[in-house]
This record gives C-alpha cells, structure tokens and sequence, in this order.
C-alpha cells in the first residue's frame, strides 16, 4: 500500500490560524504591569469551553516521547470546544491536525513542530493526532472543558500508511 | 517603626487550601490516554472566571525576579474571579496572600515558595500581592477572566514595613 510521508512545518501563527492559536510570547504585544515588573501578554488564545453547559478545566499531562519516523494511528476533533496545550518542559513537540469539518480530510493533513515554548489551542472541532512528544518525557497544560456531552469523535487511521519524519 | 518579617512555608495543597489550589501533578491522580502514550492529571483547579459575564482567557507573563529581603508593597484581589499562574520556566517564586475577606487582614499573611513545577489558583476573592519572581526572569501561563466589570481592588501596603526575606 502507498505511504504517505507528512512534512513538519515550522509552527507560525500564519500557519497555524486555520487551526486554531498559538500560544507565545515572541513577537506579540504586551503591557507592563505590576509596576513594571512584568509584562503581560494577554488574551492570546481563543477559549471556547462554554457549549452545553460545559466549564474550563485546567488539568497536567505527562506524555511519553515518540520516535520518528511515526505512523500516525488516530485523529480526534471536539465537536463542543477548543482544547489548549502548553509545553512546560520547554521540549519540541509535534502537532498533526486537519481542518474542522464533519469529516476528517487526510489530503489536507498538517504536521507542524513547536520549538518548546509555543503552545497551541486547537479550535473547536479541528481534527488533531494526540500530541506527540519528542526527545523525553514531556510535560504541558491542558486548558479544556469540563461538563456533560459527548464531546469526542474519533478516526481510527492507523491502516492508512501516513508518517511523519524528522 | 516596627517591621514584620514574614517566614516563607513550602508550597503545597494543603497549606494553601485556604487560599486556593496548587497545580501539580506530584501526588495526584491520574489516567492513561492516547493509549497509554500519555498520562492526564485531571481538573487540578477551580476556574471561576464566569461571573458578570465574564470569560476564560489564556495569557503570558514575563516577570522580573526580586532580590530578598524584599519589603511586600501591594495586595489585590479580583472580586469576580479566581487567577491562575502556572510556571514555565521552571524556577522557584514566592506567593504572599491573605484570606478572601472584605477588608485585608495583615494578621494573617502567608508567603509561600513553588518549587517551580507548581502552579497556583488564587480562588475568588483571594488576597495576593503580584507574584514574586525569583533568581531570573520567568515566564507563567495565567488563566484568568476577562469581561466587562471591576474585577480589581488593591492596597498599598509599602508604608507597613512587611518584608519576606530568604
């Protein structure tokens, strides 16, 4: 069967906008705060947790590294609401997604690295491989929605013969 | 006139109920996802960030560090919401807060150090004085609220001759 190899883009906001934000300091505005002893970078994601009665959560995760090159297994989306990673081990990641939609395009998949201090809030219904961590054992936090609904779909892709590579 | 010297305690849960949450994962629950790939430590802290129509938002912050003994200058607190600040660069920092009550009470001030891989929730109404950054300039994720409404009282307290030392 054909394999299909996936590039890894740089991870820009430019690029990254039909998916939804990225999460970092580097070339945003901010505003001094605490009598000039911090920097405040505001308002840099677009949280969106609130559908079918839903609440923010603020939850860790600890996830394995990967090796490369990767066969990706299965694509996710939430249909009720963004989902938010940020790295705290200040390690490169992956993320793998496609555009939101009721269903998941493979054509359209976009591999894209984090240089480890950007993260990323997926829009609602973006459709994303669970995160990869490179390197080591990687720690981020998550910022989603707690409440009821069923609030993930599923594809199984694992057969479909799709890698990323360094 | 008299001074104050303010003792630093270790950061952790249940030293700093009264005031709010520690956001870690050292001692918590947690469950495999992406097959087993990844370990998630779920809701670890109360976002309460709705209130007056208010809404969840993602920012960063680029604190300078403070040399100690460091006399305290300023509490505030946010009458609408809880705040979160979650360390990113992995480097220790001091809290200093008060009892959510109408009037601050100077009598029960407590500082508090993070051992860099703990974050904090100031809950509603929490007294706090800006966050003290420590031995470098260190980046934080704060979740907080944004929103029409007042959501901020401060008091000088510079003239008080409260100091946190090492």
């Amino acid at each position: 069967m054909t394999e299909t190899r996936l590039p890894i883009a740089l991870l820009t906001r430019a690029a990254f906008a039909p998916f939804g934000d990225v999460i970092e300091s580097e070339g945003r505005d901010h505003y001094p705060i605490n009598a000039g002893m911090a920097q405040r970078y505001h308002d840099l994601a677009e949280v969106d947790v609130m559908a079918g009665g839903g609440r923010p959560l603020i939850s860790l995760l600890k996830a394995k590294p990967v090796a490369l090159p990767l066969r990706l297994r299965l694509m996710e989306r939430h249909p009720l609401s963004s989902q938010a990673f940020i790295p705290l081990s200040a390690v490169p990641f992956l993320i793998v997604v496609a555009p939101a939609s009721r269903t998941l395009d493979l054509a359209r998949l976009k591999a894209f690295r984090s240089n480890g201090r950007q993260g990323i809030n997926y829009r609602r219904g973006t459709w994303h491989h669970p995160l990869l961590a490179l390197d080591s054992v990687s720690n981020f936090l998550i910022v989603d929605r707690g409440g009821e609904g069923d609030d993930c779909d599923e594809i199984d892709i694992s057969d479909r013969n799709i890698f990323v590579e360094s």
